[in-house]
């Protein structure tokens, strides 16, 4: 495709990765905004024809793409005072805040690029294989964004934001749920001398299993096999902390539920 | 170490895995026991020189060691009505059987041999990052199953039975129940037209940053930012299926009580 002078909003971890990956596959990062202008400097310090600003009035800046990296909370506002040029497109790239939140920008030309990953600083990522979740209000801007997210990765989904709520919400159970069963699981061991390190090698290959044959082909433990004994004597276990002990009954009660056909 | 012949009571995953293992180090499956003989001679093809038998009269066997790799209800029963050689050892496999289940065995030789992985059936693993869990009733059997263990894995720990009670409850949270997280993940997906797929990169990620920087610094999401607006409406959204909307707001409160300071 033909390169895009970018400006980007936001000097977070996703503005990172994104400039970053932008700038390696051609395109040119020409402005960064940040409200506090030593980060906007910091920041371009990385992009040498960055000019920056910490004003929301970006009509004189060079850019077909102002892209918002911006927290969720901000976005509606930010989009609202912003002063852009003619005709330029303006993205946010959020998984929860809806496209309709960048109604009342002064452009038609809105939409969402939403890289499906959890970045962070300093630590880089290849976009190859990382969903891009793209939305437009027309077939124009769909078109910029599909042509920008293939230039950088080959999983590109033209999504809704109704999708992009539900793909979040899936997230949480698969990624934030699931960390915090592993910090359950640590804590278990811990307050008995061992260390978590024991378990990596299970939960890796847990996790092959759960991704080569489907997870509720993978489901193994005394709740799926119905063992009742080993129930009970792992919830009385727990009864120093009943929180983790609910937990652990509710999800059990869960898992014999969806098996029991 | 000198290599052993070594007796292989039952056949299935674990049985296979171990066995193949053994082999590859230079150890001896002299024996494949199977109350089911057409299975004992099945898995016996692939070890040459190993007899077989479906009785438990095993006192004319040639073999060290007696390794039962059978299913947790039936250990302390066969461990009872087995017939032995004279100073052989007999230990059993299970992550959650205690040591004296073995103790009305015929020898005093006896202990725990746990090789804390999950075993699919034809699907060789890597035996070197698997951790070892070994228990043993006298000195003797320990340095024995220590330097067995020794020969196949870097990573052998000698614990006791409440240890490997405690290993397998912090299992059932770190494997089991993220397993049924993802399960709950796709269902939420696929009741959206939405491919579970998308989500496996993040999840990959998670897992890499949890093991990089701990479970605790690793969690993200609306319950770790105490975002309520998010939590009111993911737990709205989840209306239509009671029992996840439970998990959801259980797993969430106990997010946000495990950060609030």
């Amino acid at each position: 495709m033909k390169s895009l002078k970018i400006a980007i909003l936001g000097t977070g971890n996703v503005a990172w990765h994104l400039a970053s990956t932008f700038e390696n596959q051609g395109h040119v990062i020409s402005h960064v905004y940040d409200r506090d202008i030593n980060k906007a400097e910091k920041f371009s310090l990385d992009y040498f024809n960055a000019s920056t600003s910490d004003s929301l009035d970006l009509s004189e800046i060079n850019a077909n793409l102002f892209i918002m990296a911006l927290s969720d909370d901000s976005i509606e506002e930010v989009a609202q005072k912003l002063q852009l040029p003619s005709g330029s497109t303006l993205v946010h790239t959020s998984g929860t805040v809806p496209l309709n939140s960048l109604g009342y920008a002064q452009t038609h030309n809105i939409g969402v690029f939403y890289p499906l990953q959890t970045f962070s600083k300093g630590k880089s990522l290849d976009f190859t294989d990382i969903p891009i979740c793209i939305e437009g209000e027309s077939d124009e801007t769909i078109e910029l964004l599909r042509n920008l997210a293939n230039s950088i990765s080959h999983s590109v989904h033209l999504l809704n934001s109704n999708q992009r709520k539900v793909i979040h919400l899936s997230a949480v159970f698969a990624c934030n749920f699931t960390n915090h069963m592993f910090t359950i699981s640590k804590g278990i061991l811990e307050s008995n001398d061992l260390d978590f390190d024991i378990l990596k090698p299970l939960i890796v290959e847990t996790l092959n299993k759960s991704f080569d044959i489907s997870p509720e082909n993978a489901q193994t433990g005394p709740a799926k096999r119905g063992d009742m004994e080993t129930l009970d004597r792992q919830f009385e276990s727990l009864s120093n902390d009943p929180a983790v002990a609910e937990i652990y009954q509710l999800v059990s009660q869960n898992i014999i539920d969806s098996y029991q056909d």
